[in-house]
């Protein structure tokens, strides 16, 4: 058969397809409304009796059959043609669609065994729905075949971009809910093709289902007049294909030929552009606008009010369905048109009408390996990172710029891993010092290009986009289909995709608790141009937020790293990107700073998270020091070590101990953390009894939270981030929010265990020196690029 | 003069005109360069020499002659009709032109009459721009005129759109540039027409301005061919309006008719419907796209380089000024190039050629009223909100749904202030039991609308949208411009604008440091459908994370309420609505839940802030008790009295006491919130020594710092969320997270100052509880809308 065949079979079923589509379909929207009313006669053997009924009625009715309609046509696709494909439903609500689609295929049963293809197995289904212990009414992680969350609206475009960078072979079909696409994050999704390769990449098919509605009023796309939605779309770049009905068999036929007519294009495009006939511009690839009333197939009008086709058909469009017998009535005749004995045998199996439609093995949606990424990830290739390593010969002898070490072992682990390692940043890349990646790749761009452009190509694949949501969401796409990468943002704007970083975290919670699951790469966060360097900025782009953020997530997946320097960095850095299924934090600043430990001794202090820096201190390791540096993060461990500093020179009777942390969740107790460190060894660090002064790079209330329940955690008195900021030099912002070198040696004075003779001198001392900074900014603000002595 | 000659005046500007429009934008570029890179010799009276350059080169030179240009323009249209308007720079790192213009219309010195409009004035200009304090480099609070901060990208339009609803006189200039519209919030945010009503709203033009760069590479919408960029702004709904070049005067001459084109299709559409003259369609209103090269009118090539029209422009394009002589001979001829010594007199003071595009008073943009909305801010006219009590003749005997007491409120605040107040809630005002708005107001809807739509109109004035982006920023545009309002979301999705609220955090504590700026009506979220009640939804919709991240912010600004009824949240509701200038988050539960306090005891209890419960407990008030169970957030309150209960019952030697919290900045101590309770008002409720079980909606670590440095603060032992979620029951929720009664019963014996005769049989008899509730759920997982025993 030629391919110009083949798309004519595609195109125009015949009667034995549209037969199978419609059964499958049928049997889909049979298992949805089982879903969401039934917990007996799941099979509709005997008349329905309100014992039938659930107690309580949950579930999203609206989307379901849209869902479940292309569902099956995308399965007849991959039937016919092989095309590797995983689905992504954008308005996750339809979850009963989706779990009745892997019910269907076969896969429900083999992952959830006693989920069972039979009428037990049925009944299963059905009573798990929306129930305790059970599964939740939205597409998740739970849900075979699944990548993406039907919780938090907007990603279902990022996701699927995500998962087909590096993944030529994959198509994702994107379902774009109406409601979903007035998201901020959805609505700046659609220009993902801006940054796909139709030779490296595989390919999204978006299909924007407006079917007019959300929880409780229209939506705008389809109020819209159908001509402006269309200009749109076609001004995001896509080749608009239009189906709309609700007329059966006409849809099926209409929507087999639109699908068909996508595929082709698709193909079209890959073959040309992979066969070396591309003229290098972007693609027009298709998208597919269907028009379906919300609540398809469902009742039509209750108690005289029209219910299809508006918000009321969004949940559950027939209530009280226990007590109301003609709700009742309503309800078995809706479940009885779809012919449930056609579908069904005997025993409760699907009939071969309907399995007829799903695709073998791996290539059904819901088993696919692309949606369960774990099984396909191969470990990165990394390069040794003790090679990339700042030559420190003695503490603060060197200063670097960390980040720019971390760029030369990312552009090695390019050129090692060009089929499964990504960069992801907000345009920053160079900004962030990570600008040696280009010298292994350019950025991606499809979009025109001119001469004077420099690392920007089609074959780029560092991926810089303004748009925090697009560079987080690719970034989960890509691991979730096994890949790894790194996202690097400045730290205060990691907040724009908090939610984000939340919500993938809920994701890798859940997951590892199935076992059927495999472990996916970590989600790697650096956060960098750091609130205490952001010079000219000032205010607005100072804030670790980020931080208290990940501290919410549980011990299973969440870390926060904050090496003070690039060897331990690239310690971290390494052990981050050999991780699966956590999120990894980073923070650090990329501007240069003093560099502290030699390599080995970095890879000692991160392996065991903290350490006590004898060279800092002047505490002798016998017995119980007078007072406790604590720091973590860059610019606050270099005043610590300062402090440290002025009171071994100016009251060397203190002795004084300096703990750096690099594991911030090595603090939490172990019951709460795994790298919670044991008692001995909190005890080792930071005593039992003597006060800790702790510099911290955050709030202060996360180092309050993470210590509680330590022995006396009340004698840690933490300095950070105070929410003071401004147009400034990173010397003041320490000052102004009270975490300088001077501050913490009088904070030190005032709860060290002793005062040696001279201790309230040197507290003038501090007090004459901020007095000091103090006038010289007033005086010399346009003068200080840097503070004098603000360095060691 | 009629309209039509105005127009055309408008739209051809005589040379004079352009003379003038010339001069200003000039100057407005002359003062834009010398921010970056002037230290001294800011007249260019001398050759100009390394002494008078920066020590060190910061700022965004790129976007600031665009923003400049454009500002002229607009300038010379008020001037012309008496248009009140204000101007939002969505490139915010263009601060220095909006600087400049605030400078150059006198502004500027009115404010900070140290910069005062002479040579010495010009210098401060100069030297406080992006140094230690002095200002930062993008548009800020300092900056006059401005109600958008230019740090964190993407919500312009949000912002301009809340600024012109029920503000018929406004026009909003909002200028898009091409970096800040890759971002999901600036995608989503096109669509604020299909809700601006153009009898009762003022008017929004867009202004994108295609540069053709962001920092480090070609931006998206520059690349993409026009006509698609067309198409997509059309598909929005915009009637676009192009104008392209770099030929001076051309360009003026062009803009000039684009801009009065605009105003005059702006005019049509107001007069018309305010004439009672509209067809009930959504206007198309107008939009301009502008293309200009980035740095346009700054050098060209730089060492053989291309430099203007590339990102290359987009900071400072000369670099190492002071020590390359070559350089800085470019920068004197640039400098130059804009013929300073036509611009300014020999004070230094704008030459009347200048002065002469400026409006007069507060039709000047940098002077509006609207830009300082404090004050235009009216008080609300308030409902006694005591007429809207729940009747509770005694604790628990009463249930209702306590936000929907609240809706009935704001139906009245609605009603009371039709000119001042909105809610703004994506999709959820009915799901959140708040839909008595709707007797006052239908939800605004300028797309089509059907009969069988309900409470939506073009009329409507209850703003949703499926995005909290629009949501959030409309609502901070609403406050910023003096008027009120609500946001309503759901808890968990609150994290999608988590960032907006820390970025509006930080404008409003900023703004209080400012004289000038008159204080605004507070931002009130109310976050409801939350953690313990999400029934069916799961763990993704299961997040408490907004407090944490209200909790970074400081004192000043930042409020936390968690009324645990409808009497509670009605007065803590009221308090809000009166406030100014916080982040006031208000967190409680839409369910029906018991109600415990009278009006009466409501309103002191919210005005303490904490309380004891005597009723609840069976402390004496006399000496301590043995234990104290404290609690904070409706469902674990529930769940604190109903364990209480158990003790009283099951163990009454045990002297309890209960606490609850509503305030929760009230744990603080004072020196760290306003709203701290004092030392011994901490004693009088929690003692000094007696351990604390606190029941906590929220993650336990937010109590964990806000206790810290009270009292023993290890003593407290929280239980709170701690991320163990799933689609299930509320009580199982609390069981889950071991803040179920019995696990609080436990807690209590375990913790409690003496340990009575019966207490390890009690321990007993809760682990029975629990293991029957485990057996319960996995037997009747269908059969629980409500646990049995989840009541008191």
């Amino acid at each position: 058969m030629t391919d110009q065949d083949l798309l004519q079979r595609l195109a125009e079923p015949d009667d034995d397809e549209i037969a199978s589509l419609d059964a499958w379909w049928r049997a889909n929207n049979y298992l949805t409304v089982g879903q969401i009313y039934l917990r007996d006669n799941a099979l509709l053997r005997e008349p329905l009796t309100a014992e039938h009924i659930k107690p309580r009625l949950l579930g999203h009715w609206g989307t379901s059959p849209g869902l479940s309609f292309i569902y099956a046509h995308v399965s007849r696709l991959i039937r016919r043609t092989g095309q590797e494909a995983i689905y992504l439903a954008g308005p996750g609500h339809g979850g009963p669609a989706l779990v009745a689609a892997g019910y269907l295929e076969g896969t429900y049963s083999e992952v959830y065994p006693k989920v069972s293809l039979d009428e037990t197995g049925m009944t299963r289904l059905f009573r798990q729905f929306s129930a305790p212990g059970g599964i939740p009414s939205h597409v998740s992680v739970t849900t075979p075949g699944s990548i993406h969350e039907g919780g938090e609206l907007g990603y279902v475009l990022v996701h699927a971009f995500g998962s087909v960078m590096d993944n030529p072979g994959l198509l994702s079909i994107a379902v774009v809910g109406d409601g979903e696409a007035e998201t901020g994050p959805l609505e700046g999704s659609w220009k993902g093709i801006s940054f796909i390769n139709p030779v490296r990449d595989g390919a999204v098919l978006p299909i924007l289902h407006l079917n007019g509605a959300k929880i409780a009023g229209p939506t705008v796309l389809a109020r819209k007049s159908p001509q402006e939605v269309h200009a749109l779309l076609e001004g995001h770049g896509y080749d608009v294909i239009e189906v709309s009905g609700a007329d059966v068999p006409g849809m099926h036929k209409r929507f087999a030929a639109a699908l068909s007519d996508a595929w082709a294009k698709i193909k079209e495009i890959q073959e040309q552009a992979r066969g070396g006939d591309w003229d290098g511009n972007r693609p027009r690839w298709p998208l597919i606008i269907m028009r379906t009333p919300k609540g398809w197939t469902g009742p039509n009008e209750v108690d005289g009010t029209q219910v299809t086709g508006t918000w009321r058909a969004h949940q559950v469009p027939l209530a009280g369905v226990r007590e109301n017998a003609d709700h009742r009535r309503l309800l078995e005749e809706w479940l009885r048109s779809y012919r449930p004995e056609e579908l069904f045998d005997a025993e409760g199996r699907p009939a071969e009408l309907v399995t007829a439609l799903s695709p073998a093995g791996d290539l059904r949606m819901s088993a696919s390996p692309h949606a369960n990424g774990g099984v396909l990830t191969k470990d990165l290739d990394l390069p040794d990172f003790r090679d990339y390593a700042v030559d420190v010969k003695a503490p603060a002898t060197e200063r670097a710029e960390s980040t720019r070490k971390l760029g030369e072992l990312l552009r090695d682990v390019y050129r090692a891993n060009d089929d499964r390692f990504r960069l992801f940043c907000p345009d920053e890349t160079n900004s962030n010092r990570l600008g040696a990646v280009f010298e292994a790749s350019d950025r991606a761009f499809m979009e025109q290009t001119f001469e004077h452009d420099t690392a920007l190509s089609r074959d780029g694949r560092v991926m810089e986009v303004l748009s925090e949501h697009n560079c987080h969401g690719w970034l989960e796409g890509y691991n979730l289909t096994g890949r790894h990468g790194m996202f690097a943002t400045y730290e205060a704007f990691a907040m724009v995709s908090a939610s984000q970083t939340v919500q993938h975290g809920k994701w890798l919670q859940e997951s590892r608790r199935l076992d059927w699951r495999a472990k996916v790469p970590s989600l790697n966060v650096l956060l960098t141009s750091t609130a205490w360097r952001n010079d000219h900025n000032g205010f607005s782009h100072q804030g670790p937020g980020l931080i208290q953020v990940v501290l919410t997530q549980r011990g299973d997946i969440a870390r926060v790293y904050l090496p003070p320097d690039a060897n331990t960095l690239l310690s971290v850095a390494d052990h981050c990107l050999r991780s699966r299924s956590y999120i990894n934090l980073i923070v650090i600043d990329k501007q240069p700073q003093p560099q502290w430990l030699t390599m080995d001794e970095a890879i000692e202090h991160c392996t065991r998270g903290a350490g006590v820096w004898h060279w800092a201190g002047n505490d002798d390791g016998g017995g119980e020091p007078d007072i406790v540096l604590a720091c973590a993060g860059d610019v606050v461990t270099m005043e610590t070590v300062a402090a440290a500093q002025i009171l071994r020179e100016r009251l060397p009777e203190l002795s004084v101990r300096v703990v750096n942390v690099v594991d911030l969740m090595g603090l939490v107790r172990p019951k709460d953390h795994p790298h919670g460190m044991t008692e001995e060894r909190f005890t080792e660090l930071f005593t039992d009894t003597v006060d800790v002064i702790f510099a911290f790079h955050g709030y202060p209330g996360a180092i309050h939270q993470l210590v509680h329940g330590r022995p006396d955690a009340d004698r840690f008195r933490v300095r950070g981030f105070v929410e003071e900021g401004t147009t400034t030099t990173p010397f003041d912002m320490t000052v102004r929010n009270r975490a300088s070198r001077y501050h913490l040696v009088m904070d030190a004075i005032n709860n060290a265990t002793r005062r040696p003779d001279g201790a309230s001198a040197l507290k003038d001392w501090c007090k004459a020196k901020l007095a000091e900074h103090e006038a010289y900014v007033v005086e010399h603000m346009e003068d200080m690029p840097e503070i004098r002595d603000w360095s060691l």
